[in-house]
Formats: C-alpha cells, structure tokens, sequence
C-alpha cells in the first residue's frame, strides 16, 4: 500500500490527510494558518512530518500558483507573495512536492471520488474566506496558460461596488464569499446567521436570500463561459448545504440566460466537504495524466 | 482539390467563403439576413447554391446551437429560436451541414490560420451587433457540455444596469457590442463615432474610451476565469483596430487581477477581419479533431 499525503492551506487554517490507494482517509490533521510566506513554509514542513510516514506529497494553496510550485500572490494569505512553495519544500524535506491551486486540488477530489464523478465538463467553486474556482473542460482538468485559471471570485460584478483585497472594486468574492456574507450581515459572524436562519429568524433568512443572488449571480456568469454539466460548492459554506442550497438553487435558475433552451447544470454541494482541498492534493501528485 | 464552404450568419448579413486545401479563399459572397428562423433556413439554402461548387458545407450562427445543429436561441437573430438549421438544411440541400456556434467557428480559423496560431489557451471575443466568445484549452476547442460554452456576452457585470435582449439587466453586451458603443454614443451610429475618433474628435474620443474601458473589464473577468496566452478580439468592431486596441490594452492592464505576478496575455485583433466566421465554419466539418 502507498500512502498519499496531502494538506490544504486556508486562510485560517491547514488540513492534512493522507490517503490510501483507494482514496480512503486514513489520518486528518489540523493547525492555524500562521502570517507571512516563510512561517508559512516552515509550519507546512512540520505539518508534513506530523503526517509522515507517507509515499508523496502534495500542497494546495490559494491564489496564483505557477506549474513549478511558486505563489506568486494569495489576497487571503496575510503577507504571503511570491513564495517558492515547492521548491523550498522540497529542500526542507528532501524529497519532491507537488503544489497547486486549492481549488483546482478540491476539483480533482470531487471529480475523482465525490459530487462530480462522470462528467466531463464541471466547475467547482469553494465559497470560504474568499472564492476559488477549479475547471474541468472536455473531460480534463484545465489550468490555463500560467495555471492561474480559476480566479473566478475576482470577476468583477459590481464595478462601482465595495474594494476587494486585490485591491479592485466589486470583485464578486466581495459579496459571495464568508467575507461577504459577514458584510451583508453588518458584520455578524456567517455562522451566527447561518444558525439563525436555520432557526427561522426572518432578518437572517433575509440575509442568506441576498447572499444567494449573488452566489447565483456569479454561477449564471460562468455558465455562460463555461457550459458546465455539473456545478460543486466546496469551502467553509458548502458545511450548511440545508440553509444555502435551496435560495442559491432557486436564484441561479431566475438568473440563468435562455432557462428554457437547455438543461440546467447540477447544482450540489462538496461530497469530501472541507476536506476536499486536501484530498486533491494527495491525489495531484500520484495521478499525473491530471 | 477540395473545396470547403463555410458561411457566417449575422445579425445583419450572412458571409460566405469557399476555400481550397490550403485554407484561401476562392470565393466570397454577402447578403443580408433576412428575419424569422424559417426564412434564415430557405436563405441560406439559396446562398449555398451561390457558392457552390463545393464538398462540404459549415455554417455558423449565433447564439445557443446545440451539437447536433438546432438553434435553441439567438437573441440578436430576429425571429429566431427553436430553427432545426442543420437537418432543415440537409434535407434541402441534399447533403450533410455543420452547423455550429459563430464564435466557435471564429475561433477555429484565427487558431487554424490567424492570430492565435501555436497558443493552446485563447479566448476569442466577437464585438458585433451583440458579443460571441470561443475558448481554447489545454490545447483543444472547448464546446461545454451541450455546446453552448462562450456565451460571455450576457455575464452581468452591472447588476442594476440596463436590460438587455436576453431580458436581463447588465450583460457585459450591453455595454461593450456595437450597440452598446451607440448606446454609449447617446445613439449616434457606431461608425460615425468611430470615424470622428480617428478625426481627433475630443467627445468621440471620451466615448471610445468609455466603451474601452467595458471591454477591457470583460476581457480581465475572463482572464481571471480562462487564464489565456492569447485573446483575439474579432467581429465588425474589430476591423478598426488602430481606433480601439490602445485604449483597449490600457485599460485592460488596468483592470487585470494581479498584473505585476502574470503575463499579460497577448492581445491581437482577428487576422482574418470579418471573414474569420466564414472561414472557421468551413474549416470545422474538415477537421473532425476539433
């Protein structure tokens, strides 16, 4: 048996898994996102060891990732640009390791082993801190030119909206993300409002049927690039399928372009949850016709 | 020697081409486009006589056109919806018709024999009446899941904008087509505001910008999703490119997320101008590997 390893760098926090060959989850591990590039390089180098024994490592890490494991930018990582993720890595641990965007490490998961298995053209789209978007087009993952493709929550939406992070305005990851939620909450915790609505308070349903349009706002948006045949919501939201599944599902169909002359994609929800980012990464490195 | 007919619908006026092995064009015919999805059908059988001799036949229309030749929706198309274009055409014409979507055959030829020759990741934009788009990735044409990938046109980039034809507010076409330029132009004729540009007109030259700007923004949004190394902008706007590709670029610059950690893609106009349609629909039913 070979054991993959993989671990999920979020804003917040790093997941770890390492997998067996069927893609069985035989550890999971936890720790804080530390701030800055270096600390976050080092605390990944001993997340690894506390994971060890394993056969291959991969990292998936949000925002801009060249092919050769360098990020390049990450609004959502304090402090944390042009990072030599996978080179640094390796040298730390002497021995090679694969680094690639969070979300398109989500969508390998969920096309491999969760919510997308069998189709060919799917979009994932991770709603946490802030947005990230994995493309698989024509039966095979799509990077893009640079393998920055997938930068969907920097679509600007709203050109004369709120400043987003990137320093841009109306980026639609400003109102769809956990970020934005809080924002159309006034500054409520989304889970306190993910809480209340699901206790029926009529000010939080509000909340969550805003926050919907515009998660389907975007979704409608990059139906009509894309043509997927199935839509995944992974990250921290996709945990509370049961408040937001319904107003997104009822929302995307009313923003949808020429409804009634195709088929709707499937919406779902993360089958492998916040767990997925770092099943795909396990999976990156060992399945390299990806 | 093969000859190979192709002929582009637009909203105005149908575009046809024969071209010999080579890919240059023998032939070259116009008329205009009639309305009503019926009338379309019988003109392009008629137009087909025209160019004929030929041995195969493809045409490109616009809007949603499924993978086996119905047009499902074509808001810039008159009357049009529901139109059974490929098996109408067969059956009167007595042959076998390739149908398919006018950006899609756009981007076919300006990646076969123009501007995006040798790049594996393009976008191609068609600025006319409304706005098309066609992807390549990973080195392959993408069509989506039922054919109807590159529809960019209607992503709402202004929530509370204008309606557009497709009965939704904001679509990027509202502003950044031939009719948004009018719009923009507080009505005066697209050609008539460009030919003051280039006259050094300084209102004219305030509304080129404006409209550079909202293609600019688009062209970013689909950079942030797409990543390509190449976008050719085409259609009847592009064919005055010393007017709009300086502001174009220059905003686009502006608007791209993270600009200091990407390449800029390359952007060109279509080599192949206006025609670029035509010939794309000719070349597909020859290259079934697309």
């Amino acid at each position: 048996m070979t054991r993959a390893a993989g671990i999920d760098v979020g804003g917040t926090k790093f997941l770890g898994v390492v997998l067996d060959d069927d893609g069985t989850v035989l550890v999971e591990q936890r720790r804080a996102t530390p701030r800055g590039g270096d600390a976050v390089v080092e605390a990944l180098a001993e997340f690894a060891l506390e994971l060890a024994p394993y056969d291959t490592l991969g990292v998936g890490v949000p925002g801009l990732v060249t092919r050769d494991g360098v990020l390049r930018a990450a609004p959502n990582l304090v402090g944390a640009s042009e990072v030599h993720v996978g080179s640094r890595l390796t040298t730390l641990l002497g021995h090679p390791v694969s680094v690639d965007n969070d979300a398109t490490c989500a969508i390998v998961a969920e096309w491999q082993h969760g919510a997308a298995r069998g189709f060919d053209d799917v979009l994932l789209v991770t709603l946490g801190t802030g947005i990230g978007g994995g493309i698989v087009m024509g039966g095979h993952l799509q990077r893009g030119s640079n393998g920055f493709a997938g930068e969907i929550g920097h679509m600007v939406v709203q050109p004369d909206g709120p400043f987003c992070v990137c320093g841009r305005r109306g980026c639609w990851e400003r109102f769809a993300s956990g970020r934005g939620l809080q924002m159309l909450a006034g500054g409520r915790p989304g889970e306190e409002v993910v809480a209340a609505a699901r206790a029926g308070d009529p000010e939080s349903l509000v909340i969550v049927d805003t926050f919907a349009h515009w998660v389907a706002l975007g979704l409608a948006n990059l139906t009509n690039v894309l043509d997927p045949a199935c839509i995944v919501l992974g990250g921290g939201l996709a945990t509370a399928p049961d408040v937001f599944l319904p107003p997104i599902s009822r929302e995307f169909r009313a923003l949808l372009y020429s409804p009634d002359n195709r088929p709707s994609p499937v919406l779902s929800f993360a089958e492998l949850g916040e767990r997925a980012g770092a099943i795909g990464a396990a999976l990156l490195p060992t399945n390299h016709n990806l």
